[in-house]
């Protein structure tokens, strides 16, 4: 038995969750100290300025005054309300999607044993008597309900933070860089921790709630519980999706007039799309990306639960044990803790040089603490020695193999982190030789991008490649899973320093509108600068804990299948493999499509702004930004459909007529595919973004001589940004959700399909 | 036994190859009758115009008199000097490969049993003894070398032939759109049936000769044969590459500086890089293809050879269903020759609207025509029943049987090859709404092309998927090898109608570069636009039957390794599976930086001709083409190095140090993935070129719209079709190469690899 007890267990992972979620209040006071207003307005009934703040005399730049953050709170105030009423908007849709998914999980796993409500043998403890597939299927739904409205949660509450944080940052630009990083980071960081502790909090309550009901019988109690995991990613799917087209169509449809035909700088406040554009950054980037890693974490503990529930472990009832994934996350919350501490509060910001290498201290600090965490974690939880099932037999670990596979997973993951900073920072050589293919215009320039973009994949896939080895080899599909999670336990950091990338995107525009001096935006500019690599990052550690945490999925569901191989060398896995791998293509097709098709509209009613509005281009009339947000919602809601269902409805479809060894081959297919295609175009489109950026900073003698903006090379280099927009923020990011939700809903799925799957097969034999 | 004798068989093959090479020869005598020269002028001593030819009163165009059709004959003249001497050089290179590769290829398989000179009891008909590993080792070398040969005359011979045929294309272009197509199908028709023939011949001769030492032992005879297949793709791999660069380099070179810098039409004799454009359609389209149909069609026959071996029918020595796959070859050889005559005899081209169709019309009748001859040749070769290795258990299988994989795989070629025309030609919806995407500039252009090719994946994956799962269902692995051979067996008519098309290329830029008149140049790009699409078909036969190939040749590798069964839930084979699947993207990054690299240094050479020599832009100076030829062979022959190297390294490293399991995860993961990446390169590029040619024809009111020559849409057309180049002609076609080689690689190695394979592994335990 573990060292830890398990009443010990039941109060540390709730009081770590607790600490994440109080240290993340006191991050969103800090943050809301700062005032934006310039009188004691009353907003919200509550007078803003008495909330305390900075004394008068720390603003080192007067030239922008009272006026311009009067102007900020206004702008700010209409982005909230453009992404709240999206966001809206797109859950009522959602909404509806999970009532008829909820019916279609219930229909399926109750059909199993044809609705019958008596106890059943369990699969793998045979002497014991388990709780019946009715009730499984009900706690499945039920999970599932309960992923969902938690990643809805997710992304809804980081938007919100996203917004009330973004005219924040831009004030305090005003008072110096480091003070402007500062309220960005803060701001990310109650978005991190509120997310990693919340996702561990409701489950960890779903868990004792479902145990009031199934009491002995955990394979049933564990196999529910893998919906929320489903629920989590499903939702992810449609607000990664959904909000990437909203932002790109806007973005794209803004840069082609704006910075192409009209030749006004980004975020201009005459361009007709800018509101959309800004929004965008906020549904997308924010609550997108939020609900994204939500289910990459809850889908990695779900599979990590679901394996550790049939092992030696989980049939003798070791709750602590049962619970090393639980308490592995909330060791990650308290490391990250003091990991945030050091960017805020122990080492201050003083020039632009030191905000990328601060972020980039963020990910070694944390990962150096948490490989000491892992570290006492498997020691206490874990008994020194067990068996974990390994389709079909047994295998002997140790509790010390399991700090291996955490900690392989955690290590790979900052090594993904690092060669994507690499490959998209314009620190480094890649990125600069993109921009000097500019030189020769857009077409080098889109040549060296995706060459660029594609080169970004070895390392990772290395990286990848080693941990699972390592894992596997240790300790079977339960070593896989938990190396996603160790790659995913520094998630409160990993989120804060990603949010803080559109936080300071959307301060840059907020500024531009306001019409703030040269030099506060130069600052947000390199806060930018550096929150596109961190995105990057960001985008990478999402791929990389996607790819691990489906391996672990897919491990689980052939389990839960009841296949002891996936023997490539049958026709009916290889026609999977060979399909799965070109789902990654087609869902591609259809979001890059419809990013592009939207942003014609977008463009169509920019430039009929520009020609029929008398003096929008002098500045003395306002654009109509209502029609704008408008395209991007009912392009972005229409057109999310068909990419959802392509993802949803394949595993349904696979596994029902062409049954769980073509599923298995299409889940694997997808996996190896899919992460490549993610990787490069997530690095190709974040490379051509600060190519342009390296472009117009014109830091170095090589970056002005391509200078400055538009220069051919620059306008070059706006065409590779272009392109690069839905690669990078709607396709890119959204792969990673394809691969890890056809797998979890095949788990969930799984005992339907090996029940009554491949009818077609069957009618041809 | 089978009802065909064996007496008939060593007739047939033979016969069928010495009709298709007189075949080639007469067409080749037909082509050699238009004159190139307007007066009774010595060339090699030989007056051209005594060869016959058209009576004078047929030339209804007078506007291009004499002194064009000497220009013609000189500039053709210098794209034969500048390829010969290319291939000559890059053939130098080849030589010291083939050398070194056969080393390595003896002493691997030499090393097996230690080079023992002693025979040894066969491994799948244990009474009998079989030649030693030393002299299989011998004959491998011997046979790679062959292989080596005979690609590179295959390459060679092409290009000659291109290079013969394309300025008397130009020159019958006067005389009518007919003729000159004829002329252009015809030169296509010699090299198409001179492949196919000889490519039968030289593995029939080697056969036999191989036999004479063999004698009994078929296992061996059949596991030489196979390198073969090695020598004849790893030539191609080369050749592919070398070409892709050289040409690719050149042609985004001069279209950089040339259309978009200095607004001179394509293939304008002021550009400095015209000659080395021109020089580069033969070496890489013509050339590279050549030997990449010749590797394929190798590969398929030996994989299906080897197979058959181990069969009943080898095992009873049934010569004749042993040379099932040389006979279903030849029976193609004859149908082909029958749908040549189709296009060039019984039918006649009058007007522009009739070429593509026509071309079309060739597929369907060989598929059709080929579907009876499969028939034919099941029923007469094959015994009625018989069993095949199975993977480690037999398989019972009947003629029949044989017939439904051969021809599965015949008509998803023939899929394919629509499917590939629907998204490349600009006669249908998906290339206009890409010229469509124009409107808004490049960015939306390339954002809708890479969607198109995403999207063409679809069905060609379908169709492979399930001629793959019937063929394997029906046959094992024998069934896919044969399916592969279906697709190849109307060989001859697909390089007819590919070869084509950079035939009709160089035709239209000689007219250009001779200064013909616009309606000459009008009726070449009337040409041209269809061989860009038949040139798209072409590429998506050759990624289609490369992927049957490889899985075939993966089968047997599998099978001579003595694996029973890949287990993707290994975690050897799985890391294999994810960096197999990475292969393509690190080899497309390598190919694709390295044409952006050579096309910059044209790029500053042209703008220095045009800065520098005066009187260049008003054409009283000739540029210096040596220069920009240089340039792309320097270029290529360097750059081809690395992406070679990575192909033909690692199966020796996955095999030496990771063992066959991972080796089998590596082959099938580069399969699923490579397959994908090529149909949706070769597609986006062939969209954008067409989608340039729909603009630049302005046949309907759309295209006029969007046109004309230099206008925005137009530019922004050219910049997507210059990214297009290195994606179509260069990675694209090259990576089936990569899929097919390292197949191959490993099949022949595999003795190797399963006795000393896997060290790293055996290290660590």
């Amino acid at each position: 038995m573990a060292k830890l007890g398990e009443a010990l267990t039941e109060v540390l992972i709730p009081l770590a969750a607790v600490i994440g979620i109080g240290f993340a209040v006191l991050q969103w006071i800090l943050v809301s100290r700062i005032r934006l207003s310039s009188g004691p307005v009353e907003k919200n009934g509550r007078p803003e300025n008495l909330v305390g703040g900075e004394p008068e005399e720390e603003e080192e730049e007067g030239v922008d005054g009272p006026a311009s953050v009067t102007k900020c709170a206004e702008i700010q105030s209409a982005i909230s309300i453009g992404a709240t009423s999206f966001l809206i908007t797109e859950y009522k849709y959602l909404a509806v999607f999970m009532v008829i998914f909820g019916v279609i999980i219930f229909l399926f796993l109750g059909s199993v044993k044809g609705f019958s409500k008596d106890s059943q043998p369990c699969t793998y403890s045979k002497d014991r008597m388990c709780k019946p597939a009715l009730a499984n299927a009900a706690f499945s739904t039920l999970a599932f309900l309960l992923g969902s409205l938690t990643s809805v949660l997710s992304g809804f509450l980081g938007m919100k933070i996203a917004t009330y944080a973004n005219a924040r940052t831009t004030v305090e630009a005003r008072k110096g860089v480091g003070r402007a990083f500062i309220a960005a980071f803060r701001s990310g960081a109650v978005m991190g921790f509120l997310l990693a502790a919340n996702g561990l909090l409701v489950l960890y309550i779903s868990i004792n709630l479902f145990k009031i009901y199934y009491g002995d019988d955990w394979e049933g109690l564990y196999e529910s519980i893998t919906g929320y995991g489903l629920g989590g990613s499903s939702m992810a799917l449609f607000g990664r999706v959904g909000g990437g087209i909203y932002t790109k169509a806007a973005d794209v449809g803004a840069d082609l007039v704006g910075k192409v035909e009209r030749n006004i700088p980004e975020d201009d406040p005459r361009n007709p799309a800018v509101i959309a554009d800004n929004v965008g950054d906020n549904v997308g980037d924010i609550a997108g990306m939020g609900s994204d890693l939500f289910g990459s974490y809850a889908e990695s503990s779900c599979a990590a639960l679901f394996v550790g529930s049939i092992s030696s472990f989980g049939i003798n009832h070791d709750f602590s044990a049962m619970s090393y994934p639980l308490l592995i996350s909330s060791m990650g919350i308290i490391v990250c803790l003091f990991t945030t501490l050091v960017a805020t509060d122990f080492f201050e910001i003083k020039s632009v040089k030191q905000i990328e290498p601060s972020l980039k201290w963020q990910l070694v600090i944390s990962t150096v603490l948490m490989t000491g965490g892992i570290a006492i974690v498997s020691f206490v939880a874990l008994p020194s020695k067990f068996t974990l099932f390994n389709f079909g037999e047994n295998k002997t670990v140790k509790n010390w193999h399991l700090f291996f596979c955490v900690s392989v997973g955690l290590w790979a993951g900052l090594i993904i982190g690092y060669v994507t900073e690499y490959f998209t920072s314009n620190a480094y050589r890649p990125v600069q030789a993109v921009a000097d293919s500019c030189r020769t215009g857009a077409a080098t320039n889109v040549i060296f991008g995706l060459a660029l973009g594609y080169k970004s994949v070895i390392v990772p896939i290395f990286a990848i490649a080693v941990a699972i080895y390592v894992s596997f080899s240790l300790a079977s599909m339960y070593g896989i899973a938990v190396a996603a999670l160790g790659m995913l336990s520094t998630i409160a950091t990993g989120l804060s320093i990603d949010a803080y990338g559109p936080i300071s995107d959307n301060a840059g525009g907020i500024a531009e509108m306001a019409g703030m001096s040269r030099k506060i935006r130069e600052r947000t500019d390199a806060l930018d600068s550096a929150g596109n690599t961190t995105a990057a990052i960001g985008k990478g550690f999402a791929i990389g804990s996607a790819a691990l945490v489906s391996l672990a999925l897919f491990g689980a569901f052939v389990s839960r299948a009841g296949i002891d191989f996936v023997n490539v060398l049958s026709p009916k896995v290889f026609i999977g493999l060979m399909v799965g791998a070109m789902l990654p293509y087609w869902f591609s097709a259809m979001t890059m499509r419809s990013v592009g098709s939207a942003a014609l509209k977008m463009v169509e009613e920019v430039r009929r702004q520009f020609n029929t509005i008398p003096g929008l281009m002098e500045g003395t009339t306002k654009p109509d930004y209502a029609t704008c947000v408008k395209i991007s919602t009912d392009a972005s809601l229409r057109k999310m459909i068909p990419p959802g269902a392509l993802v949803m409805l394949t595993p349904l479809i696979a596994g029902t007529f062409f049954g769980v060894e073509t599923l298995a081959g299409v889940l694997a297919g997808a996996l190896v595919s899919g992460v490549q295609v993610a990787i490069s175009a997530s690095n190709t489109g974040g490379a051509w973004d600060n190519a342009k950026k390296y472009i117009e900073a014109g830091v170095s003698e090589h970056a002005k001589a391509l200078g400055p903006k538009g220069s051919d090379p620059h306008k070059a280099a706006v065409v590779g940004d272009t392109i690069g927009d839905p690669l990078k923020d709607t396709s890119g990011p959204s792969l990673n959700i394809l691969v890890k939700l056809m797998a979890v809903e095949s788990l969930v799925l799984a005992p339907f399909f090996a029940a009554h799957g491949g009818l077609l097969f069957k009618w041809f034999r």
